[in-house]
Order: C-alpha cells, then structure tokens, then sequence
C-alpha cells in the first residue's frame, strides 16, 4: 500500500510508492560530462571571470593569479545586476521591480577535476566559511532581503560547468520557499510553543529509522516528506536560525557530517546528481524561535521531476527509512 | 536590466533575465524516443492493461479490443491503490494516511506515432470530454477530494511511454498547488471582491502582449511571471471554477485554442518536451466566485529546472511578452 506523508513544515503532501520502490542500482545516472577544453574557473584563467571578491589561499599570492584555493566572482552570467536602485512597480494588476541582485559563483577547488564530495576537510570547511563570509558581507546592502546559497551538482542538476562550483543569489525579495517555511513553522510554534526542526530532531533522534549520521552537533536525517529518493536535510541540533551565527567549532562539524553524507551518496550512487540550498533566516533578521537553519540536499535521480516539481505534488518511489538504511550501510 | 514579477495568484517572484534572452532556436530538444518495440497501449493490446474504465470509438466494438479511438485504463503501476478505506494517523509528529486513489491513463490515439499536438479537432475533442466524463465519476467516490489531470509529453518531461497519453491522479488530499492557488485567489477576492484570472483576462485583452491566441469563449496567454519560457495558460473568458460544468459547444472551442497554441508551440521549437496540467476546483465544491479554472502548458526546456523547482526560485530566460510574439508568428 502507498502511503501519503505531510511535510510537517510546508503542509506538503508526498506520495510514498512503495510498489514502486527503488533500491540505489535502480536509477540510471548519467556520466559525468568530461569534454575539458577551456574552463573559466582553472587557475591561470582568472581574468576571464569578473575580478574576484574573495578568495582564501593558504600561500600568499595576488588577486585574480593563481595561489587561491577557493575563489568567488562575480557571475559572468548574472541573473540579476548589483548596480541600481530597487524600483518597485505597478503593471495594472501585476507587481515588479527592477532586477537588483547580486550573483556570485563560489570556487570550491583550484583543481578540475576535484569533486566537492571528496575535498578534504579543511578545504570543504573553507567553502562553509565562503558562505558565511559572503552573507555578512552582502547583509550589508540594505537593498538585500536574503541570500539564496545552493549547489548544482551534475548537469542534470543544472551545472553548466564541470569545474567544482557552488553560487549565491542575492535578491531584494524573500523567495516563496523561505515565505513558506517561516509561515509554516510560526504557525506550529504559536501552537506548540516549540520549533517544529527541534521538534523533528528530537523525533529522529529517538526513532533512529531515518538518521544518516551525526555527530554532537549536527544530524543528518532523510525528511519524513522527501521530494525526492535519498533527499537528506542537515541540521545543527541546537536551535539557530541564522547560518552566519555559527561558531568556529561548528564549521568542523558540519563538514563531518557533510561531507560524510556526500560520500554515502555517492556509495550508494556514484556521480548522482543533486542539488543543495542553505536555508537560512533572512539578512538582518533577529534570532527567530521558530525557525531553524538548515541544509537540503535533493538528488536528481527520477525522470518524472519535471511534473511533479511544476505541481508541487511530489511521488518518491524509495521510502526515507530505505534511503537512510541504504546510506547508512555504505562502507567508507 | 532584469526584472522580478510577482505570480499575482500565488505570490511567487520571477526573474526575467532578459540578459540571457533566448529565442526558440536556442533550446536544444532531444529527439523523441523511437525505439520501437512492444507498446501496451496499441491496438491488439488491450488485454496487456489493467481493463478499462471507458472508451469512445467510431465504430461499435467490445470492450478490450480494438475499434476504440480513445482508451482509459488504470495504469499498471498506480501510484496510490483504489481500494481500501482512508486511514489517517499521526506518527508522533508526523501526519500520514495511507495511499488510496485512483491513477489511471488516458489513451488518446489508437496510433502509436500519431502525437496529442496533431490530432483532428474532433479527437482532440475526445481528450477533453474523457477528461469531463473521468472527473464526473471519480467525484462519486466520496474518498476523493481531487482529481489531477496531467499530460507529460516528451520523456524529459516524464513520459515513460511514447504512445501519446494523459494521465489522472484522483487524491484524498488537495495538492499544495491548487491548496495556494485557492488561498491567493481567495485572499485577492476578499481585497477586490472580483476574481483574480478575470482580472488578469481583461487586463491582457487589453494589453495584447502576451495573448497567444484566443477565440469567442477562451484566451491562451503567456504568463505575466512564468516559470517556463513558453509557458501558457488556457482560460476560459466566462467565469467558471469547475471544468466539469463546460457546456458542450465550449469543448468545441477549447480544442480550437488548445490545438493551436501547441502547434504553434511546435512551430517554434519542434517536438518540445511539455507538461500540462487541468487546474479545477476541488471534487463537489460549490461554485467558488474566486477561482477560475484552466490548463497549465510548461515547456520543459532550461536543464537549471532542477534547482529551481526545489527551491521554488525561477530563472526564466524568455520574457512571456517575446515568447507570446514568437508564438503569434508562427505560420500554421
């Protein structure tokens, strides 16, 4: 029997089909795209980018030249523009504004051929501080409203280069996403008086069916509501609802977590494309009770995405408690 | 400069990057699967289907055997089961049921290469009606309380069959969808006590830059915020929010509409891959003065989809005034 499960945040109703269910040898994933050639983001090709705004090196050596081992440009591509001012507008009945943003590529590795799945710890740990560094930095412009970090993994995820790269929108609005989930877990606070994610940690931790790993930390967790098969959220166990307000101790940790949980992804199904988003509270806001930062990691693997990622109704043919079990039973 | 649109309905931002502005040339679409092979839904192969639940045909027949036009079966691999009571229980915080409903495919054509966008008007037609007929049943089944009609076309859009079909997913839940279409509607309705679609009708029969084409009772535009390049809407000029209470000639002249915009839509980028979705009030609803019912036409055609639909942030590279125009000028 199918089950349908509510994601207990947005009110999202998830088909769970077992009948369907896939184990990871199930889905077919695409190789990589290997095709070289010229690539912007190699060391030596600085200036093809636009000048960087930061970048972390552990010799010493001249902006936009080799010596780096993180970088972040400007997006040659933007989709939206840093200079001007917000123009807020009227078309009859529809609302715009002038497309005022900030779009920034985040160099994860001088290295081409470097995954993000396998980089070293202190080298994932840099782009973690990357994100930090860039949300302080752009809270500054009171134009921005929040800082959309993510991850394109694999061109069927969206990467439009093989070079290891992750980006950051910064937009004048809130995105619906994050709309929705301040919505959705103010509604339960104001009735439960409790943060709907401590909540959810509290429950995994004494279930044990859906955790990936963890450590003292962090948690890694298959959602009770999963999108897609072997999605997972990362969480910090302790309630905080802004990224930026982590403490150095903290960055060790997550990249265990996180960088563990990649790999178990990758041992369950090597080269699977996914995306991530940071889900954080938006710039300047005070500390929140009831929401909780977060990573979602979403894997690209089922066909079928594109209708249901249009409806917003969503079949998972892998259970979460499957998933978990079969990433939990990778050898690493 | 780009530019941010509000969704007016469901108060989701847009950005139109104009910068990246692509023409119907630039979308690369992968030739359609002709592999060949056994098809389950050809002629002579009805007893390979789960048996069907009705079929139109020209020419008298028995059921299960060719002579039919069109065909719908349950499909073989439901996503939710028919039978069985609807069972809903918490798992600590959790909320689940088990997943009764009904999933079953419309068969639109007796001819394996003949494609949805070409058929005859009066077969068109047929699609339209079963739809209509489908629906009229599944509402007696009080367990139900929405019936989502969908077409994947083209197997980047999740079509895991090539022989031409629709499909229906009768649920005992609202999707997230049609849940925020009612609730922004409702929230514009009780602002401007009118409704929200025959707002925006009126202004785009005025504005004339993202009409497609239109006849006496219905009007295909391109959205003022679409998430797709190419996305359109099929509305009907008279208020309605329930598709089951279209009289016959308006089938008539749904099919004109619809027929045209995706040969059109064929005419600009050649067998691109799309979904389509019926969106409808809920099964036994009242005549809501708030929603308006119509179709969804997304284009499947930016590889980013796949962080954008997880994220609910859209990149649209084609403003939905260019696309409207490319669409116009296509000769038929």
């Amino acid at each position: 029997m199918p089950e349908l499960r509510k994601d207990p945040i947005l009110g999202r109703w998830i088909i769970i089909s077992k009948e369907r269910g896939k184990r990871p040898t199930d889905f077919i994933i695409d190789k990589p795209d290997t095709k070289g050639g010229f690539c912007p983001l190699c060391p030596g090709n600085e200036k093809t980018t636009p000048p960087e705004v930061l970048s972390y090196g552990q010799q010493p050596h001249d902006a936009n030249s080799p010596g780096w081992d993180l970088r972040v440009v400007p997006n040659k591509y933007p989709a939206l523009v840093i200079e001007g001012d917000i123009d807020k507008v009227g078309e009859g009945l529809y609302d715009k504004m002038n497309g005022i943003g900030a779009h920034e590529v985040i160099v994860e590795t001088p290295n081409h051929n470097e995954s993000f799945t396998h980089l070293p710890h202190d080298r994932m740990a840099q782009v973690f501080f990357a994100f930090r560094d860039r949300l302080i930095d752009l809270a500054h412009d009171s134009r921005f409203r929040y800082v959309m970090v993510f991850k394109n993994n694999g061109k069927s995820a969206g990467a439009s280069l093989e070079h290891s790269h992750s980006q950051l929108v910064a937009l004048p609005i809130l995105p619906r996403m994050i709309v929705s989930e301040l919505e959705g877990s103010l509604a339960y606070y104001k009735y439960k008086e409790r943060c709907v994610f401590c909540d959810i940690i509290h429950q995994e931790c004494r279930d044990q069916t859906r955790i990936v790993c963890e450590n003292e930390r962090f948690l890694v967790i298959t959602p009770f509501a999963p999108r897609s098969p072997f999605e997972m959220w990362v969480l910090p166990k302790k309630h905080s609802s802004a990224y930026i307000s982590m403490d150095d101790e903290s960055f060790g940790q997550l990249t265990a977590v996180f960088s563990e949980c990649l790999r178990r992804l990758d041992g369950c199904i090597p080269n699977a494309p996914y995306n991530f988003v940071l889900h954080t509270s938006p710039l300047r806001s005070q500390p929140l009770e009831h929401f909780h930062w977060h990573f979602e990691i979403v894997p690209k693997l089922t066909q079928i995405a594109g209708f249901e990622w249009g409806s917003g109704f969503y079949i998972n043919p892998t259970p979460p408690e499957d998933a978990a079990k079969y990433l939990r039973e990778v050898v690493l």
